[in-house]
């Protein structure tokens, strides 16, 4: 897996190839070198921005012969470095493949490139009756989210990427493309190439094409936000709605130190207590039958100022103020740092899961406010530090790891939605054991070289 | 991938392990020979009973040592000689690992073995308000279903295997034990090795516990069943049910000959023409809100003759008779063999995947009655052919592979439901191109010495 110490001729065929489509300047390699996250700066050697399927498969036959590492780009939004060269090489831009190729109306599905970005498609679906509904938040493409297999506040029920995903067109580390899934709603034809490429983070192939699964917009949105006396409260009430089998679109916990930064950078008005945000979708008669469910859950867990999103424009801002959540918390203290946990547990271990790491966070004198998806059981701590203590860091990582661990404990996962990358490798013998080494061979098998994002998510290499 | 002539040993080595639970008995080897399809009987050099992990992982590690290849079985219900030992060998037989492991109701999963059958399961679970939905019509084990990837009739609203299998133990090729999933809603901690398991039928490890999702049982259940001019009728209902997103829990297509069928063997007095099998699943408003949806498009369509199974005695009786459908085909032919076609495609071209296949069974002159869940998309032709009558076989052959070159053409897949082993092994490199010989790579890495259920779904081999 070593590759050689000098990439000109590898970089010279693909200057050949792309002409000024090949980068190099300073300012493409620094926007290159970063992501949302706190890793440190990590240029890449140059940038491409390829355009077809056919280029892909040129620069990785030439990254492949020379041992170049290569690593996809989206938009830059992922939280674990996925997109960061962190052993250099070409990092390979999608901004230019980013189009809608077939809308299927009728299959309610959409076949698009990598580099559309997941607002962009909604934007072009809009006349259709039809959305997208996977929302990680950020304004991430499409081919990153596939690549990581995201999800986020909508999951709890329309699900991540892996139920929204049908197919795909993959680059192979030596060029040979691939297409996976099909069309039809269902398939038992072998090995599902699908699913094991979507989380793969750009280590197995790169993805050039998405089959997507769309979803009719419904008839009647309804959305609320409703404020509990305690964290309990709040999480037992998410338990029982999920129990229920209420069929919740949105249901997110933020603790009174997010409805402290909302108020502060959002302009609300909410009481510093911890909230429930909750969104229905339905026929006129269906939302209005579960928002009537989900009421009494909260009466009877004692949560009040119950308060209707009733436009459109209402929820937009509500949602816009959840997804700006992690800029606020770290806006609300200048100059920190945010290391961002990602655990998702079985439901039933949900209140205990947050109580114990709310706990923990206190204990540890750091500051941490909590938030999440917490239908899917899955939340975040923001443990926000400052740069340059290297107690904070040591602090925030040793909370981490134990938040690592009690989910582990509890049968979840130590990443609900953010993925692996860099920042959750060393927790994956820990929640997978042998099965990161199987995760590795396949690695070996269908990336002999290595230069597929390495130092990324299988055991190995250099990092 | 070529194993010594000799495999004495090896089974020696297991006989010290097993004692009387290695079994070389006629009856036994015989009763392993076939499954539920017209394969002719391949009988392993004998039958392993294992009781726990920890026995399967040391049978595995013998066969490693000596290139013993290994088969599981389940239940015996596959239909495309999945779980017959082809190229010799050892049979797995799970019937003694059969149990419920844990139940964790409150987050609606179930831990099993893969040896309890589905419809086990459910008795098991009759009196905690959960089921498990996937029925492929068949009692099959559930082990089984993971490995095939099985779907059936509620796949329309409850999804497949794929959407319900939370995560696996599986024993490796080496003996090595691993764990994939979690208990968590979701996770994005790496490859998703428990949906590269479900679907390898035996060939990447062998399934040894499952961790299930489970579902509430409905507040209110109904079924109908409606017949109509014709199967164009028949099938654009489905097309447009789906379409307008009616969340039908079954929705299954039978043609006249099934009819006729139906009428000889389970004693109906149906119209000879083509039906639909409708089921809705909810609340009580929920449940007349679908049906009465449902029913003005099944009114537009002209169909007629509603007849509604009110009672659960006639609920269960109208599922029996469609999960019959098969023998009853084969039984009202005496001396067939029925080669069962499976594709499956996009719902907006069903009707015409499923006219052109009417005519073309028409023009080769066989009978091929066709039925399906139609809902997905999936749909077979059950191929009537005189055992003996080698002209027969030929045209069914020639018949299956227009229907798998239509169903790709479409953008469909060859094998909806019922997988690949032996039967649709001939089509995956038409289907997934450069895709199968991943597969291949795959199964090398991780089966290198060829041991596992040889013969079957991957490229290579002596089959």
């Amino acid at each position: 897996m070593s590759r050689p110490p000098n990439c000109a001729d590898a970089l010279a065929e693909i200057a050949a190839l792309l002409g000024d489509r090949l980068s190099r300047s300073r300012a493409d390699l620094d926007q290159h070198a970063r992501s949302e996250a706190w890793y440190p700066p990590t240029p890449p050697e140059a940038v491409a921005f390829p355009e077809t399927t056919a280029e892909v498969s040129a620069i990785l036959t030439i990254c492949n012969a020379h041992g170049l590492p290569v690593v996809a780009w989206g938009a830059g939004t992922s939280l674990e470095a996925q997109a960061l060269a962190v052993e250099g090489g070409l990092t390979l831009d999608f901004s230019r493949m980013n189009r809608v190729l077939q809308l299927h109306a009728e299959d309610m599905q959409v076949v698009v490139q990598p580099g559309l970005t997941r607002q962009e498609l909604n934007e072009e679906l809009r006349a259709t009756g039809l959305f997208f509904p996977v929302d990680p938040g950020a304004n991430a493409s499409l081919g990153g989210m596939a690549a990581t297999r995201a999800s986020g506040t909508t999951t709890v029920r329309y699900g991540s990427m892996r139920d929204n995903v049908m197919g795909l067109e993959v680059v192979l580390a030596d060029g040979r493309v691939i297409r996976t899934g099909s069309r039809a709603a269902k398939s038992a034809a072998g090995y599902d190439l699908t699913a094991l490429m979507l989380g793969s983070e750009g280590t197995l192939g790169v993805i050039t094409e998405l089959t997507l699964r769309l979803h009719g917009q419904p008839e009647a949105i309804s959305a609320a936000v409703c404020a509990f006396d305690s964290l309990e409260a709040a999480v037992q009430t998410v338990m029982a709605t999920i129990q229920m089998g209420i069929p919740m679109a949105r249901i997110e916990f933020v603790d009174e130190a997010v409805a402290r930064v909302f108020n502060s950078y959002a302009g609300t008005k909410m009481p510093e207590r911890p909230h429930l945000l909750v969104e229905f979708h339905g026929s006129q008669a269906g939302v209005a039958e579960q928002a009537r469910a989900f009421g009494e859950v909260v009466a009877e867990m004692g949560g009040a100022d119950f308060n209707w999103a009733s436009t459109t424009e209402a929820r937009t801002a509500l949602w816009k103020m959840r997804h700006n959540a992690y800029p606020a918390c770290l806006a609300a203290r200048p100059g920190s740092i945010g290391l961002v946990t990602d655990i998702c547990v079985p439901i039933s271990r949900l209140a205990e899961a947050v109580a114990e790491t709310r706990a923990d966070i206190e204990a540890e004198g750091i500051e941490g406010p909590i938030l999440g998806h917490v239908g899917d059981g899955n939340f975040h701590a923001i443990l926000l530090l400052d740069r340059d203590n290297p107690d904070h860091l040591a602090r925030a990582r040793r909370l981490a790891g134990r938040m690592a661990d009690r989910a582990l404990a509890m049968g979840g996962t130590v990443t609900g939605e953010h993925g692996v990358g860099i920042g959750k490798r060393g927790y994956m013998a820990a929640e997978h054991g042998q099965g990161w080494q199987v995760m590795g061979a396949i690695k070996a098998a269908l990336d002999p070289n290595g230069i597929l994002n390495p130092g990324k998510l299988v055991p190995g290499g250099a990092a």
